[in-house]
């Protein structure tokens, strides 16, 4: 009977994939991509509008599974190689440099205080990994040079985005040298090449060996627990090492790349099927996450600058850098529009705030509305303007 | 980033998919089945003996997921005509009756009070479908004819233990009518009856129709998160009526048994991957749930006695009647043996009895360790004596 086991979980996730369904005739119907089918429909049954369902610790937990088998799906797609480019390092430090700017500056022109700006200059700076990713597999263009170029760019913005919410927290909250944001940097960009090496070139070794052996041979589906153990443990490791947990499950993807096993279940293909289930759950958990309840008309107007501020910001910050850098003038509008969805991450710098009474309701809404607003710029930017045609060709499988 | 989505959740699912494959490794060790072993992990490593993690509300709800998915993954297998067998109604009720009195008596011998004896008696009741239809599955026997009696009684079982139980806690806490106890088994069974007309002459109508609608041919994904949204719905159903949602999920199971698609993502395949991983965390967690420190010389008397006792009234109370309606003596033993494993069924009726301040500590522990000894015994019956043969040619895919 197994009833016991917590009622509600049951009726939560089928609301929650229901609102995913709902979410996907949404994006049908306005010629949209699902994620923003799925942000938008979450919006809508969330506690700001008609409240429907809530974001309940059951709701946080099963999302954050979701955006773990998001990035590890996503890292199937890449190799280290696709990682290392200094460009990206060139391209992802000067993005995030002039959204900071724009957007610390636009708060001062709108009259808030230092702690307030700060805050809105770091929810400019990150780009959310998951959003994008997800818009270009959607979309078919994940393999392209300059989809890897935002990919690549990305991981590194949100490395150094996380180092501007740290400095910015300590900032607020006292003294900070140089000394401390050198070791934070030096600790996580060593981890992270670390955890890269033990994926590349121990652990994908180890599930070669592993489907080979009596227990796989008797236990098909004991490499792909093992790989999805593998995905959370990476997720967990960087999350323990304060750099975000997505950067590992991704990083865990990228070992995985390429892994051809003889008896075991097929790894990418079981991932996929988790991905459907809880990338979907996740996207329609971003719109649960928002209450508009706090926008008035002035607040709407700062929301339609900051936006405006985020995008541009973004376009400038990371397109030039890529121009000088030798992509096309179309790849650098697509890697500007690329790295603007702000997502979840703006979402959680804007929770911080909150939570640390360094700004009100009004800031926090705005940041969440605007991080809604970049997001659902890229898919339309991507589809109906620079990727036209690729869009009618693709049928994502 | 969305690092700040819950720290601990990516922690504790790779904790228990680590668990998990060490209860593969064990089961292959000792040769037995992997749900023995994992069970058995999750004993050693939760609170009770090393520590290493504890039954949170997150392990709690993964469990559930875990619970709806695995019961929906064993419906695909049977059709409705498998379930309404006169045989199996005849079966289930002397397979309630006698291990009940067995219970009660065996309580009352002991010198426990009649509270306490009732709690007894009816944890003794309800077999764990989970956990038998995972092992014949695991043994390939799950299309075999007995296996149908088995899943068949087992699912008329359940009804009649959940109906045992409430009236249980009627007793327990003061007057309840015949009229009261009709009415409830009306409901019940009229509601499954209802579920199980909607699902295989409405749901799956329905899919095959989706299947070939625009949106499924836009994406393939679209048919598969309706189908285990219907899954979690039918479960969440269930659960409102006051029937086991995994009873839900498994009628969910059963409507899509059959059904082919042309544009759509598999669902059979689909749901398989997500059991693989959400099973195997069920299993680990019903371990985590034992707290074997309750356990004194004179408790340990008792489970023994109530474990045999459990196993003898189930091999009788249901083989008899199974051999008198034409089953094969070892069919009929192996009905018996089938119906014996109590799992997590026991642990939710001795958390009621001990939330409800009628039995004690050592009966709750007594409780918990007869259901899986009962559980153990199952599948040693099976693999090293009823089914020899055939476990010896299966190799689980």
């Amino acid at each position: 009977m197994s009833s016991g086991i917590m009622p509600p979980v049951a009726l939560q996730m089928s609301l929650l994939l229901f609102f995913a369904l709902g979410g996907y005739l949404l994006a049908s119907k306005i010629n949209q991509s699902a994620v923003v089918g799925e942000i938008l429909l979450g919006l809508v049954v969330g506690p700001s509008v008609l409240g429907l369902i809530t974001y309940t610790d059951f709701v946080q937990a099963i999302a954050g599974l979701g955006a773990v088998i998001l990035m590890f799906v996503i890292g199937f797609e890449f190799k280290l190689e696709d990682l290392t480019n200094i460009k990206y390092g060139v391209i992802g430090l000067v993005g995030i440099i002039v959204p900071w700017l724009g957007g610390y500056l636009t708060a001062i022109a709108f009259g808030f205080g230092t702690g307030s700006a700060l805050f809105i200059g770091t929810a400019l700076t990150a780009t959310s990994i998951a959003i994008t990713a997800n818009v270009l597999k959607e979309m078919c263009i994940l393999d392209t040079e300059f989809a890897k170029a935002i990919i690549g760019t990305a991981v590194i913005d949100d490395i150094l985005s996380l180092l501007t919410l740290s400095i910015t927290a300590d900032v607020a909250a006292g003294t900070v040298s140089l000394v401390d944001i050198a070791v934070v940097i030096g600790k996580q960009v060593g981890f992270l090449v670390i955890l890269a090496l033990i994926g590349i070139f121990f652990v994908s070794k180890m599930i070669t060996q592993m489907d080979h052996s009596s227990i796989a041979k008797r236990y098909p589906e004991f490499v792909f627990i093992f790989a999805v153990m593998i995905a959370f443990l990476f997720a967990a490791l960087s999350e323990f090492v304060g750099v975000s947990a997505i950067i590992g499950a991704f990083i865990a993807g990228v070992s995985f790349n390429g892994i051809d096993l003889t008896h075991s279940h097929d790894i990418a293909e079981g991932a996929e099927y988790l991905y459907i289930i809880f990338a979907s759950v996740f996207f329609v958990s971003l719109g649960i996450l928002v209450d508009l309840t706090a926008l008035t008309a002035p607040v709407l107007i700062f929301i339609g600058a900051i936006s405006v501020v985020a995008i541009l910001t973004k376009v400038i910050g990371c397109g030039i850098p890529a121009r000088l850098l030798g992509y096309s003038g179309r790849d650098s509008l697509a890697i500007g529009f690329g790295m603007s969805p702000r997502g979840e991450v703006a979402m959680i710098v804007a929770l911080l705030g909150l939570n640390l009474s360094l700004i009100g309701q009004d800031i926090y809404a705005s940041i969440v509305v605007m991080s809604i607003l970049t997001t659902v710029v890229t898919p339309i930017a991507f589809r109906n303007w620079l990727f036209k045609a690729e869009v009618a060709a693709c049928r994502w499988e």
